[in-house]
């Protein structure tokens, strides 16, 4: 059988669906398919989750008779973007149909004057703000993915990133969206032919949408409103000998009154890994580095990147700013090393992707980031720590030997340590990249009877479970 | 009987609602029961939709327990804030109980730290901006009903204002809610404990629930964002002798990269009204002003302020730049005082709230604008623009004298007329407002599927029916 409640074989399944799509968008090799088993969670690559089908439709008729069928037959379907998540949300742990969206990927629409573009699901974060710059607008959201970070992706986990400081989240720009509902239904969000930049009108149904993981339906078509580009920017950077002092110093950035559009961190770990990354950047190895951004106008940006400066000094062992191009590019090469840094912390090590997302309360950023440390010493296990500070949004990486089984355990109970830890001085166990399966197990201590109310949802619109099962609800 | 569907008389209703609240806060004298059966729409105005009995709970164990017997009983129940609303959404049209929310108005935490505030549903907006502001902080949306409209109410449609160019609507700054559900089961949304100011742990219920209206469950608490509180602002008046021309150049400035927090516009007709309202301000009596305002650094506002001067005079016939704070309120002046002297531009007459509410697409706006104006020719009705130009949500009052049947019957067809022009030319019913019952008839032309959608989520959340019914959907 396909899946667990499905009435057709595997066998079936794959024929059916090359009689919908043709065969040249229907994969049901075992080399295909593996490709498919796993996202950028760790959990997904230990494990393999492996679909009977992978498809790829390029167009809403086509999305919805799959469904149609799906409904019919009970089989499992789980959308998936470019699969560059990191909760397993992309990965069929029920089997089924995993359907590829990252093929669909027409900018079908760019309204300059209205301020707003039409986008299919698998269009690229990158290619969207490269496209949309010549008419002097921009999609503020700014995912560390956005190479690779589809829009369908974005929408689905209400994906946010580096700019959320003051720009927030995906959602706040999405005006409409197209949907697939699990039996086939195709509906639009936020008015039938509505090109208005606000409405109110009815139940919020794309707010519903936003970061449902693909349990309530297909996104196939995204309205995003989009914004004149700010023509300047400036980078300060401070490095602080005391963690302490580095969260101090963000938050008496805000009491002036500045509002910067991104505000990140790299601790002590992630500082070095940087280093043994690009030893031409030579970062101080210090407790924390801040890096502020602050956009706008010229005089804005200048004015507004001095107060910062003068802000840091009084606590920041050195301090830079930056207005010109060449030197912020510089300056921000080292927040940006740090993805592919990390795992430079140990000899022999990967990074890997779990515990990576807690979102802790401002005041207890310092707090938290010490008991983060303590918690990987106490699993013997190294953690570097990066992030959204301006938003309390921290990654949190650990560093292991995805070979030894002793040190893929610990690393799972650093991530449930860390999880458990936002829970308990009131943070939230993910800030932007969603829940999936790895963190399925967390969402009842998290939301208490709200869960309920998701659950009711959530069996109302897809009453036979088909969309992407086994996600934001753990095992019954 | 106290409602369509309910078990219990009224006074048996009555009887019952004092045991649970107390004789101080239960009312149902006809003296009392009349001051609920309206509030600033103009369809309510003329209706007499009086409920059995109005209680006003100020605790979530008190809106618990009034939620249980409603459920157990099937009474109706309306949740209600200051009655501002211009929708009739807190009119109970199908009788049973008014749940008066206003008086239930604490702030119970202001986090300075974590740029956070707690609040209970019946805050009013301008107090909770004046209680923050010693701590350098704000909420950002500004409705022109500031000194009245609560937080709660704000939540329940979402609201927004003069700032939503920058800033977005009130669903942008709500990190969680406590909502008692129909059935008197209490959860919060956003995390049970969360004070962390981003999360994409679950479905969206918060989302959900902002624009709901009451009809999914009574909004008991509030966790906003709040901001840092820019130190500056700067105003420029523009005056334009063709309507197209105001229009432009609010695209000229987007176009330059500059994002106003507020764009504002007064046309011939709501400038005529504030000159007679206001003579001393002696606005120049041409096609359209606009009001820009910017904000953030001294060095910002005074530099994008003189940009957007420098932009306006291209088209304008005059234009002046304030930044101190004497002649930015005189200026201001001119835009705050239209809700009050919109009625001036007619002798003996009122302006009424009807089709007060449509956003359009920023390039339909002149269009929209003279449509609108010869719908009110065509009707003989007298109708004064004003509004959100910088997001197309136009504010539009017929002015008429209410005891003239002839002339209230041409301001419904009117009101009516401005719906079906804002769904024609792919606007939206309403910008922030709300559907209430007043635009409840055009859901399905608006929406579609999508309706029958929202639909499926209200009878899943509200079975029996009884939260604000016949608010959204059209009588069956």
């Amino acid at each position: 059988m396909a899946a667990g409640t499905a009435t057709v074989t595997a066998a079936a399944l794959v024929t059916d669906m090359v009689k919908l799509l043709g065969p040249e968008r229907v994969f049901h090799k075992d080399v295909d398919l593996k490709t498919y088993t796993y996202d950028s969670s760790f959990v997904s690559q230990i494990n393999n989750f492996t679909p009977e089908v992978v498809v790829m439709p390029t167009s809403t008729e086509e999305v919805s008779r799959i469904m149609r069928y799906a409904d019919q037959h009970g089989v499992a379907v789980t959308p998936r973007g470019a699969g560059s998540g990191q909760t397993g949300g992309s990965v069929a742990v029920r089997g089924g149909i995993v359907m590829d969206l990252s093929a669909w990927d027409d900018i079908v629409e760019v309204d300059e004057v209205n301020m707003q573009v039409v986008v299919r699901p698998g269009v690229v974060h990158a290619e969207l703000n490269n496209h949309i710059s010549s008419y002097g607008l921009y999609f503020p959201p700014d995912p560390g993915s956005s190479e690779w970070a589809t829009i369908g992706g974005m929408v689905a986990n209400n994906a946010s990133g580096l700019r959320a400081v003051k720009y927030g989240n995906t959602g706040q720009y999405v005006l409409g969206l197209e949907v697939v509902m699990p039996d086939g239904q195709v509906i639009r969000t936020g008015g039938l032919k509505s090109k208005a930049l606000k409405s109110v009108s009815g139940l919020n149904l794309t707010g519903l949408f936003l970061a449902s993981e693909g349990t309530l339906g297909v996104i196939t078509e995204v309205r995003l409103k989009v914004w004149p580009k700010p023509p300047s920017r400036a980078i300060v950077v401070a490095y602080f000998d005391r963690l302490e002092d580095a969260a101090q110093s963000v938050l008496e950035v805000f009491k002036a009154g500045i509002l910067p559009s991104g505000i990140e961190i790299l601790d002590d770990g992630a500082i070095r890994s940087v280093n043994l990354f690009k030893p031409q950047l030579k970062l101080p190895e210090v407790e924390a580095a801040i890096f502020f951004e602050v956009n706008g106008s010229k005089a804005a940006t200048e004015d507004e990147g001095r107060q910062i400066e003068e802000i840091a000094k009084r606590r920041a062992g050195s301090v830079e700013m930056a207005t010109d191009a060449k030197r912020m590019k510089e300056l921000w090469t080292g927040r940006q090393a740090i993805g592919a840094a990390s795992a430079r912390a140990k000899p022999n090590a990967a990074r890997i992707f779990a515990g990576e997302d807690v979102c802790f309360p401002m005041a207890k950023v310092p707090e938290a980031l010490r008991r983060i440390k303590e918690i990987g010493r106490e699993h013997d296990t190294m953690v570097v720590i990066y992030g959204h500070i301006g938003d309390g949004n921290m990654h949190t990486a650990p560093i292991i030997d995805p070979l030894k089984p002793e040190e893929v355990e610990a690393a799972q109970r650093v991530a449930e340590d860390i999880h458990r830890l936002a829970l308990e001085i009131g943070g939230a166990t993910t800030g932007e990249h969603g829940v999936g399966f790895v963190r399925a197990a967390f969402m009842e201590e998290e939301h208490g009877a709200a869960l309920t109310v998701m659950r009711r949802i959530k069996d109302c619109l897809d009453p036979k479970g088909i969309m992407n099962p086994g996600k934001i609800w753990a095992e019954e």
